[in-house]
């Protein structure tokens, strides 16, 4: 049985170390504050939502919650990014994607001040991502990628990572961030010609295409390191990650390490994303 | 022996689709302009700067060159690039890099308008690489090598790639538009464990290192083909790129592929710098 790369003690590291900077920005007056811009009523973000007001609320990290009707025309959500922008007491802002269908996600997210956008969701992030320059953050799944290698002490520098997905969200940013801890990385997709084997080479996975239970033994072999950051329900209606998480334990052996689907990479996102908000707060002071 | 990719017959296809495209800029009253910002009189410029002009002439298109005294402040620098972005008669601009020590490089590059970044050396134009929205141009020599495969018909699709060298003039960037076009890229660095084994994997191999010659046969198998986008000179004085030219040759056989150096992807480079210039008029009507 590989090791349980388990979320519950990350996030609970993570919490210790903001719990103190929380209070140090206490000290010079900064209530680290957190907008959360939501369009409509769709269950997974008001579900998601109540996740990070509770743990937003176990840090002492305030929230301020923005709610849009579903109709909002475009210029009115873009009319709340600007109130975000020019907040000064807001630090950092979420805003639930996918939006509806009628406004344009992408000028919204481009919009939003990369100083504030903890998500990563816009350009002005993305290039920081990309070149190491400029401002903004990664976005928190893919940093919370690393933050669970780096808890368990995996070592990332001159190993071999397979990232399988390659949307902006996860798949591209976390090879370049384990590209800047100098992993060798290989970025697969829906188009990769034998993913299997290009997964088997890699020391590092990362399986990040929301398919369910796709990656089966024949990806696997003793050793790896397995983050699977898919969030996916199979028919029955179970939770389940993009690995076929029974036979890559078969797999991957004692010296193997998976993250299980739930209780893996899903709560340290939100962590990271409290922790970005901490570092936006950090930086106006 | 291997094909070899050489960069004229690419040079003297784009030349032909950009004389009608030139052409018909002139008939709607465009000129199409290229400006080039230099700082002080570094001899690798100046002979850049000639092969540029003489490039420009030869397809209708001008130059304006703004030369800066190697002493100039930043504040100096930055009023020229305010002039370029204000110029509605300059359509697209080269500023030659590095530029001299006390000068912040990258402040500058991100300050070009992105539309006007034909080398894609700006934030602006990373993160249209990075992520395929936005405005702005892919570096020349990542463009250049898009351009040599397609000339010669090498399919991406599918493929595995290798890059190595992993700075934002080529190996990131180059690694972007391969992936873009759906081959599995590999991207490799100077951490990279085993990078001849990474290099024999890949179908298609860009070595962008500036290491003269130091890939030699282990890393090399039938049938690959390599752009070579290195430009050095080894001990005795004579161009070479990042490849073990003969050894290379022997390996790759009749089905391989491989780009020299002289007269492989450095003229095409460019070329592609003129392509901009005329795509990037051509946004203007």
């Amino acid at each position: 049985m590989p090791t349980l790369l388990l979320g519950k003690p990350v996030t609970d590291a993570i919490a210790a170390d903001l719990r103190g900077r929380v209070e140090a920005l206490a000290e010079r007056g900064v209530a680290p504050t957190l907008a959360i811009v939501r369009v409509g009523e769709r269950p997974d973000d008001m579900s998601y939502e109540r996740t990070a007001l509770k743990r937003a609320e176990s840090l002492g990290i305030a929230v301020r919650r923005i709610v849009l009707s579903a109709d909002v025309s475009q210029a009115g959500l873009m009319d709340a990014i600007s109130q975000v922008n020019a907040d000064e007491s807001i630090h950092g802002c979420l805003m639930f994607r996918p939006l509806p269908a009628h406004l344009d996600e992408q000028a919204a997210c481009d919009a939003l001040d990369p100083r504030k956008d903890v998500d990563g969701a816009g350009l002005g992030s993305l290039a920081r991502v990309f070149s190491g320059r400029g401002e903004g953050f990664a976005p928190c799944t893919a940093t919370a990628c690393l933050e669970m290698l780096d808890h368990y002490g995996t070592e990332i520098a001159g190993k071999r990572a397979a990232v399988v997905g390659r949307s902006l969200v996860i798949g591209r940013p976390v090879a370049m961030l384990l590209m800047e801890r100098n992993a060798t990385v290989t970025l697969c997709h829906s188009r990769t010609d034998d993913v299997a084997a290009a997964i088997r080479d890699a020391d590092i996975v990362v399986l990040a295409t929301g398919r369910a239970r796709a990656y089966g033994a024949k990806c696997f072999r003793t050793g790896q390191t397995v983050l699977d950051v898919g969030i996916n329900f199979d028919a029955a209606g179970v939770m389940c990650g993009d690995a076929d998480f029974d036979a890559a334990c078969d797999m991957l052996g004692e010296e193997g390490a998976i993250t299980p689907v739930p209780r893996g990479i899903g709560g340290v996102t939100t962590s990271v994303l409290m922790k970005h908000v901490v570092e936006a707060a950090e930086a106006t002071v």
